[in-house]
């Protein structure tokens, strides 16, 4: 046989898990071939648990062989990688450093469907792989490379400063990861999650206040918040959190959702508020969140779970029902 | 008597523009009486004119009296205002210099209702009115204190750079200057509007492409637009606007409106998009927007009507009715 036999767990359309063969001929001059050993589950693969595809899109492995051009990787390097895993390089957004945002772009899920994070292998594009920073364990640095990179992209892309008050909005996969950035950041991180139950945790990862918003008809948190991330899954309730914005606030809508994104209007115009759209970031960013997160000692709160079908189905079974603290990760069993 | 009497046009019950007296006892020692010459209308004013309140807040005029402490204004002297009137001077908001944000700020239409640019005479805090450039006539400044100041402020005070592609949707009040602020901030200016009726305006105005949008499926632009300037009154079509935005692109939603702001949400986060909020400007940006126009030729087009109850009620009606080309002026008789 010739070429690389890769197991992969895909989506399938009863939304079971399915254990599959990906075969690849050949490794690209420019590619790598890394055995998996940690790959976090992220709220998007729910989205993809009934298509047929490989699932799993924040992956850390060693790297087992690398194609005749690459210079940047050897055997036996740790690396990650995340969402995007080619762009052109040559366009407009690529020229600028936005490849992130290139029309050829490829993103994990929206073009490739025979590899992921999920499974035994993979093979990729070197100019796409991340260093692991020799201060991150593997099965931290997995959540880091799309949650991580998620909110770190929107807190360093969109103008928030160590000066600025800032408002995180639950506590799950991004949040617990934006409360530390921001702390780290030197912002105030006001944390506002549905009842009591992780205000010490929140308050140990770095929020400076905590406020229980369910039942609750107004809140009361002195001087407004100018940053506002969105992490729960779903809308907030604008009239809780209009009135403790501060004019010219931003708020960053972060999870992923279908239909349209709604706001007062009036509020919106008269406060002179900013929506920014946020996405993961393009690779000179990634790598910026990789050292702040390996110099601050940021690091994800992980479940582990079995790199198989049922470690994989009840990882999302658990993500589900929202049992989660805070990310799981599968890892390859040796 | 003492004190002043001033003739005023307010809204009523029934949408009737109704004349009255507004009585004032004394011209407090920071302010200064005006003699109205000229006022813009505005979409504004729309909203109020069931209201038992003054209207119109672009108002042009002459210096009459001056109090005892205002040593920036000297009767003869020309002056105009907009929305803003006052504010507290001392908040975090106006000690940054944003007093239009103030949590105390007094706008026209919010919290005052026996004065407006719509009448005989008016009196103001010296501090918030502003002179008028001597390049710049009467009855083409006073739109500039509203619809003027609010597009400028909003391609002035979030990132708009020369080298950008600016789309502005719809050519009225707000549109038609923005056309030329943007021109003449060095963009490339891409105007949409229903139908081809305005082109060639649009064109002389400074426009380098134009589209007409009614019964377009797709619009193939080129290049795509990097910041989206909405001055309809209703929202846009987005299924249209959405494929020609840049990566990253803001889109400026200008008009006041009831209700929610909505967009569609995976456009919003795969493409990075901002919406950005904007009202009208803090004095320090309303400063420079009238230098700018007065440098540049910046000018409104406008039809005139007399300062009275009919002319009031001629003007809103075309107003209404989208017939106006481009802003109405309401004209003091003498």
């Amino acid at each position: 046989m010739t070429g690389f036999d890769i197991t992969v767990y895909k989506g399938s359309p009863n939304g079971k898990i399915v254990k599959s063969i990906t075969h690849k001929d050949t490794l690209g001059n420019d590619e790598v071939l890394l055995k998996i050993t940690h790959a976090g589950l992220c709220g998007t693969d729910e989205h993809y648990k009934t298509e047929d595809m490989v699932l799993g899109h924040e992956g850390t492995g060693v790297v087992q062989q690398v194609g005749s051009q690459v210079t940047t990787f050897k055997a036996g390097d740790r690396a990650g990688w995340g969402y995007l895993h080619d762009a052109c390089m040559h366009c407009d957004e690529c020229l600028n450093g936005n490849e992130i945002f290139c029309p050829e772009r490829h993103m994990y899920g929206l073009a490739e469907k025979d590899e992921g994070a999920f499974g035994s292998h993979a093979i990729w594009k070197a100019d796409f792989l991340f260093h692991i920073p020799d201060a991150i364990e593997s099965a931290s640095a997995a959540p880091l490379m799309c949650a991580g990179a998620t909110v770190f992209n929107a807190m360093h892309g969109h103008g928030l400063r160590p000066t600025d008050r800032v408002g995180i909005v639950g506590i799950g996969g991004l949040g617990h990861l934006g409360i530390q950035f921001a702390a780290k950041m030197g912002c105030e991180v006001v944390v506002f999650s549905g009842t009591d139950s992780k205000k010490e945790e929140a308050k140990s990862l770095g929020a400076s206040e905590f406020y229980a918003t369910k039942g609750v008809d107004k809140l009361e948190i002195g001087r407004p918040i100018s940053h506002l991330f969105v992490t729960t899954s779903v809308p907030p309730q604008w009239e809780l959190y209009l009135p403790v914005l501060a004019p010219n606030a931003t708020v960053y809508p972060l999870t992923v959702s279908e239909g349209d994104f709604s706001i007062p209007y009036m509020a919106l115009i008269q406060k002179g508020l900013r929506i920014q759209g946020s996405i993961c970031p393009s690779r000179g960013t990634h790598v910026k969140m990789l050292r702040f997160a390996a110099f601050h000692g940021i690091k994800p709160i992980t479940q582990t779970f079995p790199m198989s079908v049922e470690g994989i189905e009840e990882a999302m079974s658990k993500l589900a029902k929202g049992q989660l603290r805070y990310r799981a990760v599968l890892v390859a069993d040796n």
